[in-house]
């Protein structure tokens, strides 16, 4: 048995080490990252956006009377889907990246999705509004992800099916 | 260097590995469930859709002169991915599942959306429809999930903080 204030804050240090989490991968991505610039562009967007929303999240924390924690479990579990998605670096990895980041963005799209219904419940209106704004940047690069995934799809194979031309990053 | 055909090939046994861990992710977390019949109905759907997919995928690949494989690396990958999301059971383990259910669809979305590219681009329109079709079904899942995540919050949230009710599954 929780309250529902007690889950809103579990539920909050979750998406702080999903942030924390998001910003390792984006910039191992972003350094690996050679032939396919506007992918990298796009990432470089999105690691400054995260370190806002780790920035909003503290401050939702300390209105609540809580903080981030620095090992929770969930940072755990996080680590595993870094190195599940990360294991995926080989021949076609810049394609398996974006496929990553896009689920990895998935992932903050429902942790928000239910921030949002906590704060509601709970009454928490600024905290509530934060995560509606940050869940339409979340949801913006998800869109991104998806939507470039064709052509960076058929890049890789071009590049793949070419001699001398490196295609995986 | 790698044709686009050995490309196409090895990303069908990649999803005929991500659907079999699809498979062991859904019975697990149906078979769990007690108090939320709504989203237990809707995975027993997509148990079904699942067992069908696979067997789209097993065809395709020996169409194209493969099977698919017994131990694939991406199976590994796949249950560390299963493990990360499955070490979520607790308190709050109807939330973290269907986020995790939705995650995991979406992981789906993103490899179909690569299979047909590589499809279009190797010219082979059956498995390009086949996975067209699929993708639907897998968008239909995440669509559903994510719709029903913050009325599915509230639920958790409400009972959650009722003494004698049980909230977690």
């Amino acid at each position: 048995m929780a309250t529902k204030h007690e889950n809103l804050v579990s539920w909050l240090r979750d998406a702080h080490a999903m942030e924390q989490q998001a910003e390792r991968m984006l910039t191992a991505q972003k350094e690996r990252l050679h032939n396919y610039p506007k992918l990298r562009t796009r990432i470089e967007k999105h690691i400054e956006e995260t370190l806002g929303q780790r920035e909003t999240l503290e401050r939702a924390l300390t209105r609540l009377g809580s903080e981030p924690s620095t090992l929770k479990d969930m940072s755990g579990k996080l680590m595993a889907f870094g190195q599940a998605m990360g294991g995926m670096v080989m021949s076609d990895e810049v394609v398996k990246g974006a496929m990553s980041g896009y689920v990895f963005e998935t992932l903050e799209i429902a942790s928000y999705t239910v921030l949002i219904a906590a704060a509601k419940a709970v009454g928490d209106t600024q905290t509530q509004q934060d995560c509606e704004a940050i869940l339409q940047q979340e949801i913006a690069m998800a869109d991104w992800l998806r939507e470039h995934l064709p052509e960076l799809s058929q890049a890789f194979l071009d590049r793949s099916d070419t001699p001398g031309l490196e295609a995986k990053r």
